[in-house]
């Protein structure tokens, strides 16, 4: 396999593009902005549910699943969600196809089958969730409700792109409902710490986290927590969102509970997600000119053997030395490939392994046999040994940890390298040119935002909780309790 | 909690329904059809598919995922396909909505978001796969591909039953391509055994297997496999479908590939899932007059704790009392709560666990701890004794595996008790009326099979595979190679 992958340097829209496409991630379908998600692809997906999933229920939430359609007047109820979705929303008008006279063998819409009221297909499940939440809730007894779904959406995307923007991908969103404010603010944040330790400590991406300016808020919020990580070409990627809706949703869908005393109050709540985009992260911040970088935590397979041979019989007598090794890696919990295809050279499948990321690559010829040795590679750093084959196990070990934490630092400084501060405008111009974070003071309203916005296309990506220094917005001079962080994003 | 469950002698159908919403496994949403799956439903579904995912990945299947919307075009490119579903498919017909000048705050679709081409959600997803596969196939070396996805699915049923037929459900999806017909055939047999497996071996649910008759078969399909099992009510239920698709698919979406000798053919395909559906077959099998009945290897709790006390003070004690074998019997692998909620008493927390079908039930008090004793029930059989606390770990183990054992048998037996042959057209009309599966020659033509199905309702549920005995067929006299099963069904 040749890589023929466009460099970084050149041009790291295509190489991303590209990327995805031979690293068998995903493709585009014939249906508009929505993609195929490639067994590989799907296999890294899979490790990221699967952890997210234990740390969600770990923290007392269970998956439950509501309806993929919202009717129309359900999606309306919340104003300012429905003004958020409206404009990019899949309608259902009908439920029957029937043959079309004109066309023998093509079928067309049954005007019959007009539906009563519309159906939306959910660009997000506040309303159907909230409009059952009504039927679960009376009393401070059945709160709180901790729920989370994995689910596929659609938002109609006009410009779209794999995994970062597509118009249907797949997600989990929770959604809570609490007695208190603080209760539901104290989950909102939860979940919001749990999935920037999720990004470091188990995808080795870093991440700033804080809260998003009113006019980047989720439509419905009162406040939107949010991680933000950082991509090789200076770029901010939004990885993680969780809301504190406050009870609007509640108001809207007269959800009430009666508290001990007796009290009827609206119920409190949260919502939070994180998609397939982060497949998209993943790739962003990991590659390299060669391909995919996996984090052995991520990798479907964390290892691959190479043998080298000339004919079956000498495949086979590799095979055999090699066998106790694997199955001893095997039992450590690792997942080891051994890549025998006949058809393939070992230089195509070099590539291939590369081009997908596997973090560690081991060699072994006849030579090796004799030699008692084996080469060992490591994705990260494209580091090359020769070993004994004695210290294969302890070496791989070693690798799976050192690879994984190698590419946690990478990222962490990555991003403290690319996070500059800007003491005036003419100074977060040039910043934002160059690309990264810039962490400016900014006078907290919408309109230096938008300014900022509008001549330089830097929003604010995040207000870090930590307490800074307070100083002078660098637009308008007007008191700024903390410098935030701005970029240009995907 | 009052039970207040209908028994199953007076009306079946009202105690299913009643059981999936007091039992906490579904309720109807305000979407026409659809259901939300409820957290304890959802716990049970989950342990379905980790089982059967497990399964798919060791026969060598990997996962994926594709688009919700199929193109009309593509829908209606394998004709029996479209056909079969043409008739309740819900339609996407438009991508925007907007303010509706004449109801402020309300909205309307936009008419000029009309989209070129309508596009359908996927009642299955064999034309967008193969429109896919046609991409990726090219030679005998990219054969064969084994995909499975998990997805929602919609079909626009009229009569709808939670979990039975609803008109969006959960399923997977099995997907592959194949260079030979043989190797398609093996495959969809292959996934026939694993279902009827998985059911027996996990659910405790007893199905026969086999084929379908033409006129039951999958639209698009060559040959069904299928297994089916019987409902205490005597109807049988679909459990499960295999399909062997021959080139139906490859050639409506023209995918050939080379062999090895460069000839150009057309690629075998397979199709096979199971649903949803599962969740009624597994409440209308075990489930009685008390509630839901759950096998243990399906159970979220296989085991409940319900401390008896009038007091805090009295529940610690109760509570420091069992701990240590709570730990012991966790530590076996077992999923164990401890039901130590203050505002419900025993009897009502024995109505819910016995509602939901928790295997076992461990009951302790104050005197218990002065006895070293303990309660130990068993939710299938209803038997409860006291037994020495020492012999807790032991009991509990072994009542797992006698409570799944005693289950499959019991499923067993009633199959076996509710299959009779019918020698002649009157006594299989007595039987059908009777219920249970009725074992009668046919003379293999369709025209029998509509009779039957208009005189009686029973309709041939499965050709068995097993060579019986040929015989005449019970409407015409014609020859009849074997006995065919028939039923009335769900």
């Amino acid at each position: 396999m040749s890589k023929n992958l466009t460099n970084r340097s050149e041009d790291y829209s295509k190489w991303y593009n590209e990327l995805v496409v031979k690293a068998d991630l995903a493709e585009n379908s014939s249906v508009r902005g929505c993609m195929v998600i490639k067994p590989y692809g799907y296999a890294i997906w899979e490790k990221i549910q699967k952890e997210l999933d234990n740390k969600f229920k770990e923290t007392g939430h269970y998956n439950a699943y509501f309806p993929l359609f919202v009717p129309k007047s359900l999606f309306e109820a919340e104003e300012k969600n429905a003004e958020g979705f409206a404009k990019e929303c899949a309608v259902v008008t009908h439920y029957r196809l029937k043959n079309d006279e004109n066309n023998p063998g093509k079928l067309k819409v049954d005007e019959n089958s007009k539906l009563d009221e519309e159906l939306i297909v959910r660009p997000t499940s506040e309303a159907v969730i909230w409009n059952t939440y009504k039927k679960w809730i009376q009393s401070y007894r059945d709160l709180p409700i901790l729920l989370n779904q994995w689910a596929n959406v659609v938002r109609w995307e006009m410009r779209t792109r794999l995994f970062l923007r597509t118009s249907e991908f797949l997600w989990q969103e929770g959604h809570t409902a609490h007695a208190t404010k603080n209760e539901a603010i104290e989950e909102a944040k939860l979940i919001n710490k749990l999935y920037a330790d999720f990004l470091n400590d188990f995808m080795a991406i870093s991440v700033v986290s804080g809260t998003k300016s009113e006019s980047e808020r989720f439509a419905g919020a009162e406040e939107t927590y949010c991680i933000e990580a950082l991509m090789q070409d200076g770029k901010a990627l939004q990885a993680g969102t969780s809301h504190f809706l406050g009870q609007n949703f509640a108001k809207a869908f007269d959800v009430k509970f009666s508290d001990k005393n007796g009290k009827l109050e609206h119920v409190w709540a949260t919502s939070w997600g994180v998609s397939t985009r982060l497949m998209g992260a993943l790739i962003m911040t990991h590659g390299d000119d060669n391909g995919l970088v996996l984090p052995p935590k991520l990798a479907p397979n964390q290892i691959v053997i190479i043998p080298i041979f000339k004919s079956e019989n000498e495949l086979n007598n590799v095979l055999s030395y090699i066998e106790p090794y694997v199955e001893r890696i095997r039992g450590l919990g690792y997942s080891i490939k051994v890549d025998d295809r006949l058809n393939f050279k070992p230089g195509y499948k070099y590539n291939e392994h590369e081009l997908k990321g596997v973090p560690i690559r081991v060699t072994v010829g006849l030579r090796d046999i004799e030699n008692k040795s084996a080469e060992i590679f490591r994705r990260d750093t494209l580091f090359k040994e020769n070993i004994n084959i004695n210290d294969l196990i302890s070496k791989v070990d070693f690798l799976i940890n050192d690879i994984q934490t190698n590419l946690t630092t990478k990222s962490k400084n990555f991003q403290l390298n690319n996070t500059r501060v800007a003491k005036n405008y003419d100074e977060f111009k040039k910043l934002i040119k160059e690309g990264g974070f810039v962490l400016a003071h900014w006078d907290g309203t919408k309109e230096t935002e938008q300014k900022i916005k509008n001549e330089t296309k830097a929003t604010i990506r995040c207000i870090p909780e930590s307490k800074s220094k307070s100083g002078d917005c660098i637009i308008t001079g007007n008191k700024s309790l903390k410098r935030v962080y701005f970029a240009k994003s995907y």
